[in-house]
């Protein structure tokens, strides 16, 4: 660090890289984004010149290289998230990188060995923990607002599915999308999963499921707590991205409703009208992305734990392997079948 | 009938005969009480009096036997209401009965049964179909306003558990409170259930445990037309008695919020406080006791089918029985191992 | 009384009238009706038969006459209260009235006289003070929940304007309409009114204006207290009956949303809707009617102060003259100026 | 323009002159700014090394003497805004100005008259007008949705009142706190108001009514087309910042909510809690202020007018002298005694 600014090479200058790379420019104080690189050297240069950053660059290893940089930001595919860890963990970078780190545990753990090894900080990207609705009810159960938790409900439903090109290599639905309400249910209980009972269907698109995946699911889960929780997906809300989550417990209950654009009603003879959800991630989560970065650079600044840890990466993919082994034995799989 | 209104027979004058008998009094057009019975002869008396009702009895063969009668309201303990079908059937009355008709599937077999032979009309009690909020909820889907159905909720959770002593004799949790929602549940998605499976716990008092039944639950349904569904229930919910459901398809989703005492809303430095929901089911449901009772009556007066028949009197036995095996087995249970 | 039960005759089998005597027969405990009296006759047999109530008269004399008849709810034409007020405190009967008493302050005050010469107790059927939303705000006002009242609002729109020839001998909308929101306003501020500023018009129909009536209204109430109130009126509100109040305080907000006929929401892709209020006065404040008679026989049988007492009826006749005349001159007039 | 990018100068670096700089710095596409002026020199420089500001100064002449400047951001304080604009017009920039202009009627036309006469574009920065919830009000409105409109009502809380001291200099509330409501209720209803009526009160802090001025207030609006408005203010609510419209026209009604700082609920014993509104205009409004300075750099660059013009800075300063002209005299005021 100089001057004490946390001085940030952003690796990866596609969707997620640039709304990355912008927030450390603009909203977290104590960063400055000092190099972007980007195999596509253009989309590095143009992003670089918007947001003031001084070097853009098509090959991450001088990123690496670059004594100017402290930290990384690894928002390339999911495919390169591993090795990227390693080898920036060997530059002794501190690291945040998007999730998932990897579909399979062996490359995960061979990451996170590094990351122990050198030494260095790993943020993993689950960006929703950091979203003021989830937190508010994470901090109602953490205080002790509703007493023991008994049952959790996770509503997360997109509005529109991927290309099917993608969902043959996005791991499946419980790798990709569910894979963040594994996440959120660890979070808001604080207590781990110990198995997992699917049901799935394909109700979006037969394509989908021609590609071997599911559209539809509801998890449930067991805690070792005792709460009971349940994730339902779907592939396609009509009505917009619907993100809720509702945890009751032997005081009482905490739950959320949807962001709105905005808050306008219209009644008229035909009924009362109001908003539809936000239409997805990038309006929904926009404040969560930028919460993240802050809490990166404040835990590398001040030599404290970050809030996501590699851990954290790692137990979500359990999860959403243990979930999809459900769903083909169509019985309950314990996370300790998965290893 | 005399006069075209129906003479109504209300036997059993505890809580659930009270609020019969007065709804019919009062706010049921087309229907007269004639007779209450109660084997606390000095019951039915004063609930006589209160309604101007001018036979009271303590045996109800004579109700059953009096030509005033043209049809009962059985209101009498469980352990009774499938006997008292096959009397009531055979002596030619117009049956309505309290859910549910009994424990036993071959009990309740030979009530329909009897019910057939006689050709008169049955009508089970469960009422919540008739509350204006799961009524709308069932018509904007048979309306085709969400869709083909894909994924449905029940939350059903009681303010506070019964005594354990009553426990000890309920059938338990699922015979007893989540019966209600097998029912709502085959109600709104209009396709049977062919499939549980139930994760459940004893969180709410050990007592409960102790008498062999849980107090919290999640049920898992998978219905014939593929619409996935998951009932939660929990036998104390500090903030009264959550009765919601949430049904999402193609097209969008209908879902419902509880009922309060009033809408008034406080705001101060503090948070903005609303009210919490109705108690109990007496302040929750009241509007829809009385409903389903004109419904009965206009479908005996009409000669038109119940609203409400005795093979939905029996299925959602089949699916506690299924609920429960599949809570001991830990497995799915299909409706068909059951019978 | 005879069994400690307050018998009374209904005059007036009208719409109120019906709404009354039903909710007497049926849910008031400690009343019983024993006369009905209707210059219709027929209309007053056949409530009295629904009702098994033992007489129904022409005459209403005979009903004052009647010495198995305690009390009175007088629900005939308004033209008639004053007069029938006086007569009936004369034959020594308690009194409940429908509002208004009379649109003369002399009128009103004669009847006032006579009821306090003959000691008999009366109450005016300002019903609104009876519904739960609008009382729970008062109760937290009084508790102190928001502080020092600082602005009241409320609104308060009907669905559709009555028809033209009743608008003419209605009093106009300050006496026909605003009257129950003058009353709600003292209720909830718990301080008189001493001063009105009118802002008026004709937006709804021509022909109210014609009829030399405003069918649109604003009013600026300023009260003792140093609160500073609006009512805001309108003859036609295309989603329903709008009913809401909020009181603004030094600690905090009370307010209410309106009622609706259910609690069930469609959200789809063209947004998320909801019910309209209950649509007029008849489902929006069937309890409170309910609820104001069981507040008359409770003061009568306890002999307790009503909650609604004659000079409640009056000062909202003299509010209700001076917004008229604030409208005519164009500025704020004093209560103290209508004498 | 220089590579069809706006260069603005933005003169004040206090906070709203923060906001805006970084703003237009960091979310405004198509602006860039290119000096800083502040009679703090310090703060010029601070804010511009921040924002990678090439040009910090004490003396505003210099800015407008730049030719590296197209346009200016007036942010400095209300007294200098008139002369500002007047200097700044004759340089040939492009002005978007903080309101009010001026408390002084004669100064406001002399600026106005030196825009006109320079031919460049002013933008009165009316923020609220571009806020999510108002836009969609007034969307609404201009398509019909509610018909024609019948009654406006401004609701208009500040959670704390500025200083005593602030007040002194302030103008009054209604030229410092009302003068937004007044533009946002000839924004909504897109007619102008010709009379005012003005009830007022001290009732939050005895010290504001020492210095001459009022903390709470309800604000009459008499519109040419018919419609009757009411703005009611507090300068303190318990609660957070209360910023709510409503409009009821011939069709339906418009309204909108507050917004909250998270969409969490908390149900237990106690009732159901959510959260208060967003505290103050710096977290409720700033999304606003960068879509106003979005839409003043598209006005410019498009060379289309800006959408809150000079009259529309002019007219809410005649109104605000109407309404305290209207408390003075205790009558209604029209907007043509002010001249």
């Amino acid at each position: 660090m100089k001057n004490n600014e946390l001085r940030i090479g952003v690796i990866g200058a596609g969707r997620i890289g640039k709304i990355h790379a912008q927030n450390l420019a603009t909203c977290v104080p104590g960063a400055v984004v000092t190099a972007i690189a980007d195999v596509n050297e253009d989309a590095a240069r143009e992003l670089a010149a918007r947001l003031h950053v001084p070097r853009a660059v098509s090959d991450f290893h001088e990123v690496l290289r670059d004594p100017a940089v402290d930290a990384v930001a690894i928002c390339s595919s999911t495919d390169t998230h591993a090795d990227l860890i390693i080898q920036a963990a060997q530059a002794g970078k501190q690291i945040f990188c998007e999730k998932p780190v990897a579909h399979d545990l062996r490359k995960i753990d061979a990451a996170l060995e590094a990351v122990e090894k050198a030494g260095v900080k790993l943020q993993i990207g689950f960006n929703r923990r950091f979203d003021a609705n989830f937190r508010r009810v994470r901090d109602l159960i953490a205080a002790g607002d509703i007493g023991e938790p008994h049952l959790l409900r996770i509503t997360s439903r997109d509005p529109a599915p991927p290309p099917v090109e993608y969902v043959k290599v996005s791991g499946g639905i419980f790798l990709d999308m569910t894979i963040h309400d594994f996440d959120m249910a660890r979070f808001l209980i604080g207590s781990e999963v110990k198995e997992v009972f699917t049901a799935g269907a394909v109700r979006v698109d037969p394509e989908i499921g021609k590609a071997g995946d599911l559209d539809t699911a509801v998890v449930t889960l067991f805690f070792e707590n005792g709460t009971i929780g349940t994730i339902d997906n779907s592939r396609r809300a009509a009505y917009g991205y619907d993100q809720r989550v509702e945890v009751f417990g032997s005081k009482g209950m905490a739950n959320t409703a949807n962001n709105t654009p905005h808050a306008a009603v219209l009644s008229t003879g035909e009924g009362v009208l109001s908003a539809k959800p936000l239409y997805f991630f990038l309006e929904r989560y926009m404040e969560s992305f930028a919460e993240e970065m802050r809490s990166f650079v404040n835990a590398v600044r001040t030599n404290t734990p970050t809030p996501v840890s590699g851990i954290d990466g790692r137990i979500p993919v359990v999860m959403g392997l243990a979930a999809r082994k459900s769903y083909d034995l169509h019985r309950p799989v314990a996370l300790s079948e998965i290893g």
